[in-house]
């Protein structure tokens, strides 16, 4: 079973989708819309578009906006986006999480404001519990977006514990990118009625087996079929298999990971694509070089991807 | 001589001014307004408004240009201000900027995209490069924004060299946050034509001796007169005064540092003008707890104040 045909919550694999570039650097809304198609067609059961990976905090909020109505008239099903929608302002997560579920959205994927170091558990609570008071919709589903090497602040389990409590059916998941096997476990096993995705494939089936929802990835942007077999593998008992393309799934990963992973994926998307706007980046970003560039094609067999 | 009555360029004494919020955390134009007149007649020779103190990245850009249209139209003397533009977004940062200039700002200050860690030199080049040329305004007059501990982005020497050359006469200063005294002596040794202001009045006097323009600092919002007196004896050559003003301003400097510095400065400024409203703070702030207030307010003279 397909499990966006239910409408029910997201789960198994979601690409944290590039965003394309023109020349000017703003997003290609054609391009964009062609590649969240081709993503769902590859095996994908959902698209977070907006995140770390889309350049999101790259984008003003105006831009993200435009982008996501280009997304609904070029008539990629809404039920399948878990759009981030986070930002330093508060006003600004609210705008955006109200737009995308008016759009349809599954949920939305909220960081923590992360402008401020070192805040206290209870700031952080208060902004949270601010936009779900403010964005006061039934249809709000927040997953809260750990990626610590990014913002600098801690969304440590205590806190969602209580942001659980305080908003049942709300407050209803997580992606951690801390690349913390420990706390990534921890979560599936202390919060079994949240939804945990894991932000590297890495640990696919290791969260998959231990109760979690599956992966929000950027490198799912071009492993998007191998990693809907692993899910299926999974999910139809079949363990052994499952095994054996985990263990190409990570080979893959680290191939790619061995480059910066936004630019590298850019990269690879012009190469599969062949259009070299593939390669924009908004700064502060930059391509890989020459060296790096050949590098990578050199050890990532392109007619495995996507 | 008033450095603002010439026109030159901002120098002296810069308060990073708070932002009041009402109780619907929205700024209040007319307080913030009336704060920004307090500060210039308790000796500020300048406002660096929307800065980390005035929660500007807690603030969307619409909210950020509505409380500058609102300082235009209340008739605060717009050479007199530095506002913060920066955000992760080129794109905002473009169009805070234009707004800044074409309102009479003396300059803007802009911090590095702040989203992304680990990014390259010349991701970081290439951000501040497109600014200046998408700004593509003969006024623009830019000042780097150096505050590690809350970007967790290094604005090293070399890059800093690299764009005053590549813009002479458009990236003309910094403010330097890091509280790194070694880095500032050395800026201020360096780069003799670039203004170098400190984030913090405790090193005013140090910084103004090695040739740096003076200080733009967040307890300058309660600390104006007495730092004001500072600069002056210093500029009127009165060493041992210029000193012994140094000597104390320091230490109020440091009975307000004791406690997280935006949330006290909002207790103090409560306090000072009788209106409660002053302690609202956008989360992830949050206001100090009851011990806290009390602590502050004892070892704080408001007397002293402003």
């Amino acid at each position: 079973m397909d499990p966006n045909e239910s409408g029910a919550d997201p789960k198994g694999i979601l690409a944290a989708v590039l965003t394309p570039m023109d020349e000017d650097l703003k997003p290609d809304h054609e391009a964009f819309a062609a590649h969240c198609d081709r993503l769902l067609a590859a095996g994908c059961h959902g698209l977070s578009v907006f995140g770390t990976t889309g350049e999101a905090n790259s984008l003003s909020v105006n831009e993200r906006l435009a982008a996501l109505e280009a997304l609904v008239k070029s008539g990629v099903p809404m039920k399948t986006l878990l759009p981030g929608t986070g930002s330093c302002a508060l006003t600004d997560t609210v705008r955006l999480s109200h737009r995308a579920l008016d759009a349809g959205a599954a949920g939305v994927l909220v960081l923590p404001p992360f402008y401020y170091k070192g805040v206290s558990d209870d700031g952080l609570f208060r902004f949270f519990a601010e936009v779900v008071e403010r964005v006061g919709d039934a249809r709000l589903r927040l997953y809260l977006y750990h990626i610590p090497q990014m913002t600098g602040v801690d969304l440590g389990l205590p806190l969602i514990s209580r942001l659980i409590e305080a908003y049942p059916g709300v407050v209803v998941g997580t992606k951690d990118s801390s690349g913390d096997r420990e706390r990534i476990m921890t979560l599936c096993r202390e919060f079994p009625n949240f939804s945990v995705f894991v932000g590297t494939e890495t640990l696919l089936l290791e969260t998959l087996r231990s109760g979690g929802e599956g992966c929000i990835s950027a490198t799912v942007n071009v492993t998007s079929r191998l990693a809907r077999r692993v899910y299926d593998a999974h999910t139809s008992g079949k363990d052994d298999e499952a095994e054996a393309l985990q263990e190409r799934l990570t080979q893959l990963r680290a191939s790619i990971e061995a480059h910066p992973v936004i630019p590298a994926l850019k990269v690879l998307m012009a190469d599969l694509t062949d259009d070299r706007e593939w390669r924009n980046l908004r700064p502060p970003l930059s391509g890989l070089d020459e060296e790096q560039t050949k590098h990578l094609l050199s050890e990532v067999p392109l007619a495995e991807l996507l």
